[in-house]
């Protein structure tokens, strides 16, 4: 079995982990799938649930495809060969209570077939990301905390710069504000001196199991707490600027709709609703005004509740 | 009073007239006015009429914005000269209902400030174009009708040219269908030895007073149909197609978000209310099958239903 092989299976077995404890969670409704092959190479498992006791939409997306890149892609990666080979899982969960968060995550292995003298060019991202539709640092901590323990146990070095990097690439540039609280965000780690092709696919393998964990913990939380007709407009609010990052900055999006995926596939991460009222006015000291301002870069949630 | 006044003051009129006239139309809601104004020059007035009888959200925007273009823009619009003033009106409407289509209009008049040899560039676009949420032939044929009239009064040529240019701007690429039905667009509309720079500002004129009367009698014709919880679904559907359009290629969303405008004017195009169901399902033969299949390019409106 080849390397890219061997990542494939084991993303598989990580999507039906997930699905299991998503579907115990919910309690209610089950994942439909959806297998398809792409016309250029290769294929995928779509697994989304919608209308559930807890999630509303959230999709398990497990793909692995082949064939040739287009011209602005391989510029855009600066590689030199376009025969490329590429797995991952994805997951976008919104739930239906405006007080559980919506939650991402992605796990991916791109490679390249090599160039003229053999180089195959390899690597690994990934990440992990929170976007509660009210923030409660005492839950962006405990979510952060749980990402740093994963990744101290490969690197130390880790979580600081992909809790930074995530801060930087879940960030609404025209609208100032980030995403949700951030997490963790890499891309490119390719083997090197101090880590193995091996030890990286542990590491991201690690990433994916510490999912289904941390979220049916928020999931537990938050799902039986009373909420009211404004808690849900703000939600549909929030689930908008979901919408607006994903269309308008997220590559793996537009890698996806420029390399002709299965839309359903890729569009799984758009909510059931979403909306866009004009100017939504928020009340001064109120929790949507702490969510709005808390929606920033470099906040250390970690030690948030120990300043 | 310079001719970038002029036209200014034109298209604030423009403004005006539509506004009274979607009001009266609406029959239950007024709009609400925001005069704001832009860092790096310039600003505008925001009307949004939101929750009315017939408008579920609807904006008429105008702006008069002037100052230096980030590179990034003049190197895309081929431009040796990065001040520039630009002026426009820019109109969505997303009504209540679902036979009710949602339409678009914008005129936009755009110069430079010159180049060291004293040239200055300068050009008009515009256009108005529909998306019914249920297609109908004699309503769609009538529109490109009454456009093609306005277009006729100007120039013979405009029309099918501008015609072709709606099909190709408003193409959702990675759904391979049309936003709508089109309409007419165009761009850089530079004076030349058959026309005027005045001559091009009649025409464009003549395009924004176009809108309230062809948009009024298409509500006329719908507002009181009945209509199904069904029918409302596929509404929200085609609406989120909608902000797909906008928000992946619209240039002037783009456009907006690049110079840093007012993000609630930019982005008044969405709607209240949209919604991505995964991998929504429509019957064979139905309306809905009907309409799916009229989205696509080159279709011959005018003569549909003389074929």
């Amino acid at each position: 079995m080849s390397f890219a092989e061997k990542v494939s299976e084991r993303f598989k077995v990580i999507q039906d982990t997930i699905c299991a404890a998503i579907e115990k969670a919910d309690a209610k409704a089950k994942f439909h799938e959806d297998l398809w092959s792409r016309e250029g190479g290769g294929g995928g498992r779509t697994r989304v649930l919608q209308n559930g006791g807890v999630i509303e939409k959230g999709g398990v997306n497990f793909s692995a495809v082949h064939g040739t890149l287009p011209d602005k892609i391989s510029r855009a990666l600066g590689l030199d060969a376009s025969a490329f080979f590429a797995t991952g899982v994805s997951i976008v969960m919104h739930p239906n209570h405006p007080k559980v968060p919506i939650i991402h995550m992605n796990i991916r292995y791109f490679e390249t077939e090599g160039n003229e003298q053999g180089e195959k060019k390899r690597w690994f991202g990934g990440g992990i990301d929170l976007t509660p539709h009210y923030i409660v640092p005492e839950q962006a901590s405990w979510f952060h905390g749980a990402l740093k323990q994963v990744c101290d146990r490969y690197d130390v070095e880790y979580y600081p710069k992909f809790k930074n990097w995530a801060d930087d690439y879940f960030y609404i540039e025209h609208r100032e504000e980030t995403r949700g609280v951030g997490g963790i965000f890499f891309d490119r780690l390719s083997p090197s001196k101090e880590k193995s092709i091996e030890e990286l696919l542990e590491f991201v393998v690690a990433v994916g199991e510490a999912f289904a964990p941390i979220y049916t913990h928020l999931i537990q939380l938050n799902k039986d707490l009373p909420y009211t007709k404004e808690e849900k407009e703000w939600q549909i609010v929030r689930r908008g600027r979901y919408v607006e990052f994903n269309l308008v900055y997220d590559k793996g999006t537009k890698f996806g709709l420029d390399t002709k995926g299965r839309i359903e596939s890729i569009l799984m991460s758009l909510p059931l609703e979403a909306g866009w009222p004009y100017d939504f006015k928020i009340e001064e000291q109120s929790e949507e005004a702490f969510t709005k301002e808390h929606l920033k870069k470099g906040i250390d949630w970690i030690n948030y509740n120990k300043v």
